[in-house]
């Protein structure tokens, strides 16, 4: 007997049809004889649709009363699986975040899980029923309703997994898998039948939105096989999980790019010591997030220093570095919002050399200008003009072979 | 410094712009300087929306998770309602049933409240909070979340009035008051000042829908002095308090009446001691409420036995009365169910002769045939034909001089 969290999304449970098709996967899962947990998020639209009357109240809302107000989404839901479940005689039990006793810190719509309480849990299924829980949500120490920030269900799901020892924690979503790259952009892109924590967090990280970044992390730290897997067809997904033999083969697992970046440019500054922290302090004090940051030593003692930020960030970022470039004696800033970042991620290229040239040429011979570079472990990643996005990543695609199993 | 408890109902939060004239109201008395517990119930239409998804999915939905299901109705608005009150400047929390720790049996759909928690809530009181509480819900000893049944945020209102020690519970609702009966059976019914617990508790047994018959019973109990009064026009509506003085000079306070009953009678009966549970045991075990007996002795000694159920069941205890009839060697079955039920209702008539009779006689001089007759120590209720209703409540309205203030 083996022991699964399933991970229903907003989307999988968005109608009564729906909540019934989802109950009768979860039985067959059940009559295979396994224990099955369930995790659930509020029907799509019914977050937004709360989130709309409390900002017809309250410009900014209260966050703790926004939490005790979205929270009802989700509780919703269970009831409503569970009652699915029942009706076709599968035994259900539903839980709300704070009745499972997810313990979270007291940082209301953005709350990170401290502890779970099993025990209630594991009661229920010893009794033969399907645990169903409320995705999103737990509760702080002062017993208040707090909410994981948008997404946060998959890292329910993936805590609760890692608090019950579950054999794996499948995330049913409107996708069957992780690909080699968007098949929007790349219609050869391949369905991926495994992928490692790190290379799916790069991936994740770089804009392949299949999974919430907090919930791979979390099942990479208390290693819970994770899969990634298609609510409205068969099929076996995606797993997620530690490198192992099976892969070495493959050098590049996928293709990640990013479209909602912007880069900043100062150049001519003086080079001296703490000039990095001169530049970048005031853009964290403004709360913005630096992505990529790439420094080049000039011949004339002056650094040029760029940099990328979200583009929502971008016009905040140019006035703050217009500031510092005056402050700095710096010569001038250039800005640039046409960007995209293109990058290729994976485990193999730590022990293949020549991963890097081969991106390099592979641009080179398509004519496209690299802005900028950055690499880390398992991944490279470039910044070019935002129109070559589609060439880049096809002529990559093809350069790597990815469309061809490994 | 005061401490109220306000309850506003389902109409009085319908919309955005409901709440916010709610969270004006509040302020208004907060500003007094009082200390102000809010009890809200689900916005007007929440609670059928939600049961009607829980039917689609299943026909008889399971009780635990209907409550778990409804209550969200009530969770929406404590949240709504409490940042209304923070967006006028009006410092406010929310809490759910579960979070006050509203106590109760485990009666899911129609639990009873056990105890209350009041250190909560005194806390943010003392903070110098207004306290928004769910109504209609709580949670077991095992923290599964449960209802008090249909209007059970007015019991929730007293049951925290009660527990706070509050000085008054004030049920904002959209009728100004209690009335001497239906204005729209008599145009001329008076608004009450005041009525006794003993009073309201006849009134709303007897169809007197302005209050849920628990909270009554649970402000008698506790001695809370209760005050229904209109979310929509100004005015001090009706205190519902014990007897005092005042009220010696008014015989009778109102006139009810029920038009959901439906009249049985087997006449015949041989009259041998257990007759009577022979008759209502086939009734009882149906689980069909009966209202009003009567048993009169025949001269053969047979006897005739009467009595009242709620139309809904009629059909069903008319098809058992008559299986008994058979077994009893009975006469015959005769039903009806096209009767009323009228009945005065006050605490004068304790120390007062002749009030029976005048009733009857009023009745007689309109030509009115009495069907049934019962008595209580503050109530003397009759049967009579549906159609006679409107008359005999306008002449029971005019033979007492309920027009006039007392």
């Amino acid at each position: 007997m083996a022991l699964y969290v399933f991970k229903f999304g907003g989307t999988s449970v968005g109608s009564v049809e729906r909540i019934k098709a989802v109950a009768e996967k979860v039985k067959k899962a059940h009559d295979r004889g396994d224990q099955i947990v369930v995790v659930v998020s509020a029907m799509s639209g019914e977050t937004n649709r709360l989130i709309g009357l409390a900002k017809d109240i309250q410009q900014q809302p209260n966050a703790r009363e926004l939490d005790m107000l979205v929270s009802t989404g989700e509780q919703v839901t269970v009831a409503l699986l569970a009652m699915a479940l029942e009706d076709i005689g599968c035994p259900a039990f539903s839980f709300t975040g704070g009745q499972v006793r997810i313990l979270t810190d007291s940082s209301h719509t953005k709350a990170r899980i401290r502890s779970i309480d099993d025990h209630r849990m594991r009661a229920k299924l010893n009794q033969g029923k399907v645990v169903v829980v409320a995705g999103f949500q737990g509760v702080d120490e002062e017993d208040n309703i707090t909410t994981l920030g948008r997404g946060g269900s998959d890292t329910t799901a993936v805590a609760l997994a890692a608090a019950l020892k579950a054999d794996e924690c499948l995330i049913y979503t409107d996708v069957d898998g992780v690909y080699t790259t968007d098949p929007r952009v790349e219609p050869k892109a391949r369905r991926l039948d495994r992928i490692t924590f790190e290379e799916m967090l790069e991936m994740a990280s770089l804009g392949s939105k299949v999974l919430q970044i907090r919930s791979v992390e979390f099942a990479g730290k208390y290693n819970v096989a994770l899969r990634v897997l298609s609510s409205f067809t068969e099929g076996n997904g995606t797993l997620i999980t530690y490198e192992d033999t099976q892969m070495e083969s493959a050098l590049i697992s996928g293709i990640a790019f990013n479209r909602d970046e912007a880069k900043l440019t100062i150049t001519g500054v003086p080079d001296k010591p703490g000039v990095a922290s001169k530049i970048l302090g005031p853009i964290a004090d403004l709360n913005i997030e630096v992505d990529m940051i790439v420094q080049n030593i000039a011949e004339d003692e002056t650094t040029d220093f760029t940099f990328t930020v979200h583009r929502n960030d971008f016009e905040r970022a140019k006035a703050s570095l217009e500031t510092t470039c005056a402050e700095l004696g710096a010569k001038k800033v250039t800005a640039d919002d046409n960007i995209v970042k293109v990058s290729i991620v994976g485990v193999g290229m730590r022990s293949h050399a020549g991963i890097a040239s081969t991106m390099f040429q592979t641009l080179a011979d398509e004519g496209i200008n690299i802005k900028m570079i950055s690499t880390s472990e398992i991944k490279i990643s470039v910044v070019v003009d935002e129109k070559y996005l589609e060439l880049a990543v096809r002529a990559l695609h093809a350069a790597f072979k990815l469309d061809q199993a490994a």
